[in-house]
């Protein structure tokens, strides 16, 4: 498959659980970490913009759990963004263990923005992230 | 909403993040907390089956964001299971802020056992509980 | 041992690790939500310091692993506050397992306050906490 | 300053806390994850010892604040293994930011190893680090 921007990690053991996997809601720090890295790498900072009150924000998360990682994987999280409407954008975010390419998670991670009052809108700047695609 | 299980929370400024919201991630433990808190109501030790190599493990999780908790906030998750295939079972997940009710976060989070070789099954301590309910 | 401040906890399977006990660093999860809570009984809330630029920093964690606790496990945390210079003050910090009050971790969390402009000051209402005592 | 051990990190978005830096528990997962690293390149297997009841463990944490990190640094944990007592090992760990070298956080972190039985001793993997230092 192919991705727009890929970012490789390997699994760190406190991130693992008593299953003696990582832990369910970790995968979505994985995630996350990638959405930023993506977005720096475009120019957009995410921390910045929230010190100016400009809060991108997930609206809804869907994650299939197909394998799970273990200590010592070294796996990437690849990511596809597209526009879902008006306000919104889907980030598709998958997870490959690096030495099989073994699928271990298929995610939709929905986005949108909201300004200083709250209310959703699609900054200039994501705005320009859908063009550059075009 | 009427829900067979309910656990208290209140946020902890550490699970906060740079936007000043209970990060995205963090509401993953919460419903991962309150399943293991019903399960052990009901009398099924998450961690005690770990321990004998049968494995509840989450296969989807679908989780819509409606309003980010804050530092200070105290809140409730609801919690109801149903059954949704042989070999797999739902958690729907609900979290309510305590002091309105105000709806923070859906969540649906589906689940099934597997055994010491990777199996998916359902145990009968957790066939009880559908049998429970009847 | 007497404490000026007490809070309950219980343990989260997700903050246990692959050796089926509470990972290292979530003791400092716990201990920082006690010293929030503690401030907030105090009237001091930590969030609305942080926004107002006012910031509480930790300077020195010196942590004591006594017992591990695990799964289940029911356990307080207990604090003393203590002004040790000028600028600095002491939480002396212990966590007892609750059923038979083994002592699980001895802390001595060092703290100061910095300004807006990073400077070190002790906050007018962090001094009356001392004034309190005395 | 001489580290027989480095690794590099960027620090996550997740990581930070309403004060928009790295929030204190994280240093000591930073701090575990060089350490099992570390371990690692020696041939020696943290999570593989757990699974065996061989676990390492950490006796005593103290962590000197320094400078915080922020959203987007790049930084080095640096560590050195020292022998302190028949039974007690000390890893000496030191965080730098990259950028300028500007140290970060200064720890030194006690570990031994427990058996199935819970006694503690230093197993041969462990002992052969030190006559390897010789």
């Amino acid at each position: 498959m192919d991705f727009q921007f890929k970012l490789d990690f390997k699994v760190r053991d406190y991130e693992c659980d008593i299953q003696g996997v990582v832990n369910n809601s970790v995968y979505q720090n994985y995630l996350e970490h990638t959405r930023h890295e993506f977005l720096l790498s475009t120019g957009i900072d995410f921390a910045e913009l929230a010190s100016q009150q400009i809060n991108l924000v997930v609206v809804r998360a869907e994650l299939d759990y197909k394998t799970p990682l273990v200590s010592g994987d070294v796996f990437w999280v690849g990511l596809n963004l597209e526009r879902s409407s008006k306000v919104r954008f889907d980030f598709i975010q998958d997870i490959y263990r690096s030495n099989d390419d073994k699928l271990a998670l298929k995610a939709k991670i929905t986005g949108t923005a909201v300004n200083e009052r709250g209310r959703p809108f699609v900054p200039d700047i994501i705005e320009q992230l859908f063009n550059h695609n075009n």
